[in-house]
């Protein structure tokens, strides 16, 4: 009896100790960097992607079809046929993005030559890394269309964005994020407010570097893509999630994320190890001629975003976002409450004004997913489940128990608990 | 009996039309230029300014400050016993901004040399006008620090935004707005988004006029000056409601607005006549140091946007303004609702996410509000009661009822229902 109320004394300590600095974390956007010049362990042959690890033969279609858009990219393939004998013959590493402090949106492959965000948590000088976003190799598509998006993005726009972020001497991002949730955002699938916040923001930079032509092309890009931000928005949860882990005792998750067939997530007290599960289908609105037949597993490590407190679990703020999620504003505000039963705190940094400004839940507890039943609410992008298919739908999708089992499991042995 | 269900008839008719003129409205920014220039009725020696028509010796101390500003700014009079020296000799000849086609903020005064925005209806080619926003003179301030916000104004933004948008061909409005709605605004006290949003859209036709020092300039000022999109809301929302005057039957209230004194009203088919009552107090926040006994009754043109449908009338969709103007979530959902009693439609074009999408509440009609007893709830400014005392916080108010009163029995004996 001693020994259970030591233990959850000291969980109880170990959570707060973890809550407290992600609200100390302090991302802030230094740069933007070619991958194989700043993730150390980024060979020549490696390709990182979203999710827990997995292998080839296991992997679903959208994550094959951006593994093969980007080889394109990379010029290791030509062809479809060309990439998959390389890497059957054992051409390519794989490997997971958050085992790299990195994150990327759906398939969220990441490549030697890709220009990606450097994000620098000012409260403990860590780095974290996230992959830009695109509607299109990150869904899966390989054409050669797609893959000119990799490449305006490589050649042009981070080239020009990077020059200015340089320029800026770092953006603060958790102030952008806090007001673009007061500007309907949730900052996943719905970072509207938050791009043009952080237009605005980078601007005198790009006008300092760039002639106005190119400051005209940085800035069409931002107003077409409202999107962008969302890559922004990862980095930052990645490096507050990330100042959260390896606190002995916590029971807080800092990671979640999918790669199409299995939802992974780490736990604060539990090392690297990856608890996984399958990942289920999501629910929601398709583009027209597609339906829940042509729909992959969730996929992404954007729930990078609900596991800092925001995403779906800010859905109350963004009810823009349900004509393309589906559901109802009511819906939206249930979601947000129904959250704080699986969490231990109410943020400081991100709140809501349609809950007269309360903090979003943040800091999800295995132990309380565990003794509701109630797992984390996602929103998320739709893809196709053949690898070529593409951007179909967007939806929310609830994280499978699985994975918080298995952690628990994990942390009972490894605390001596069983 | 039969003149009874004729007149219903005719009333239900003319308010159709009106409503559908309302709708097809489609107001552009077209350019920004001086009164002198664009007003036909603003003489060397007038002083436009909010609300209904009224003499200096019932004005305010906050418009009566702000027209001695506008003077120093005009060179009319260098001090306070100048100008009013001149104003009692009859050397200042006052009239309404609505009497001309114009709105302004707070005091809204509107002088010969100072920049307007031009506003042009495409579904009707009738063309209004508005007074740009600040913090300062427009809420009575009348010190040199004060007037020199007019010149940097008239010297330096309005030159640079003016070449922008006739670069431009016109900035079509209502998208903006309804884009805004879904971003947290209402377009009256809270218009951040459509500010970010009219900074992202004449970008790059500010890069095609000026120099890169001048769009860091006026875009730096338009980041510092997130209620700058007001003058620009309230432009269209008089292009609107402008739209639905004149139409003989019609009982919709085309025009709200207040100079401080008095609370004043027209109706579509009552001709320009005014109708007027006492201002109300305002129930709000105060800033540091300041209270009720503070306060000067409601001010402004602004109330133009009510009138179109929005600022109040929009609060669900806004919960981040109750920081500035208090109140509860819930209080703003039930003030859309309310509004639902005294008009006549659901908005096509402005609709609220947290409602599920529903239009606005649109169309106050006369006789609505006489059957409820509701008059149209406002959300605003409040100005120090003292000529210089400056903007001293914000909140909501309800119109009074005197106004509508008036203007029903106005319709009764028009109409010969009496």
């Amino acid at each position: 009896m001693k020994d259970e109320i030591g233990i959850k004394e000291r969980i109880k300590e170990a959570n707060t100790v973890a809550l407290e600095r992600m609200r100390l974390s302090r991302p802030i956007l230094i740069d933007i960097k070619c991958a194989k010049d700043i993730l150390p362990q980024m060979k020549k042959n490696s390709i990182f992607h979203a999710g827990p690890p997995i292998d080839w033969e296991r992997m679903c279609g959208p994550l094959r079809g951006a593994i093969v858009g980007t080889m394109i990219f990379e010029g290791l393939a030509t062809t479809w046929n060309d990439a998959v004998k390389l890497i059957r013959q054992g051409g390519v590493e794989f490997s997971s993005n958050h085992d790299h402090e990195a994150v990327g949106p759906m398939a969220g492959v990441i490549s030697p030559s890709l220009p990606i965000l450097v994000v620098k948590d000012q409260s403990n000088g860590k780095v974290c890394f996230a992959r830009f976003v695109e509607n299109r190799v990150q869904f899966g598509q390989f054409d050669k269309e797609s893959v000119n998006v990799l490449r305006f993005w490589s050649e042009r726009i981070s080239q020009l964005l990077g020059k200015a972020i340089r320029k800026s001497k770092g953006i603060d991002l958790k102030p952008i994020m806090a007001r673009a949730l007061h500007m309907g955002d949730e900052l996943h699938n719905r970072p509207a407010a938050g791009t043009l916040l952080f237009e605005s923001i980078i601007l005198p930079h790009l006008l300092g570097v760039c002639s106005p032509n190119d400051v005209r092309e940085v800035t069409k890009y931002l107003s077409e893509n409202d999107i962008f931000f969302l890559c922004i928005s990862m980095a930052a949860c990645k490096a507050i999630t990330k100042a959260a882990h390896g606190i002995k005792y916590s029971t807080l998750v800092t990671v979640m994320a999918r790669n199409g067939t299995n939802f992974g997530i780490k736990v604060s007290g539990l090392g690297n190890d990856w608890f996984v599960g399958k990942a289920n289908m999501i629910e929601g609105l398709y583009f027209p001629g597609y339906g829940p037949e042509d729909a992959n597993p969730d996929i992404g490590d954007s729930a990078i975003t609900e596991t800092a407190g925001i995403g779906a679990f800010a859905l109350a703020g963004s009810p823009a976002i349900l004509a393309l999620i589906g559901g109802t504003a009511e819906d939206a505000i249930r979601y947000t409450y129904e959250m704080r039963k699986i969490t231990n705190s109410l943020n400081d940094t991100f709140t809501l004004p349609i809950i007269n400004f309360q903090g979003t839940a943040t800091g999800i507890d295995i132990r309380k997913v565990m003794r509701t039943g109630i797992t984390p609410v996602i929103d998320t992008a739709m893809a196709h489940k053949q690898a070529g298919g593409g951007y179909i739908g967007a939806g929310l999708v609830k994280a499978p128990l699985e994975p918080f089992k298995n952690a628990l499991h994990a942390y009972g042995r490894r605390y001596k608990l069983v």
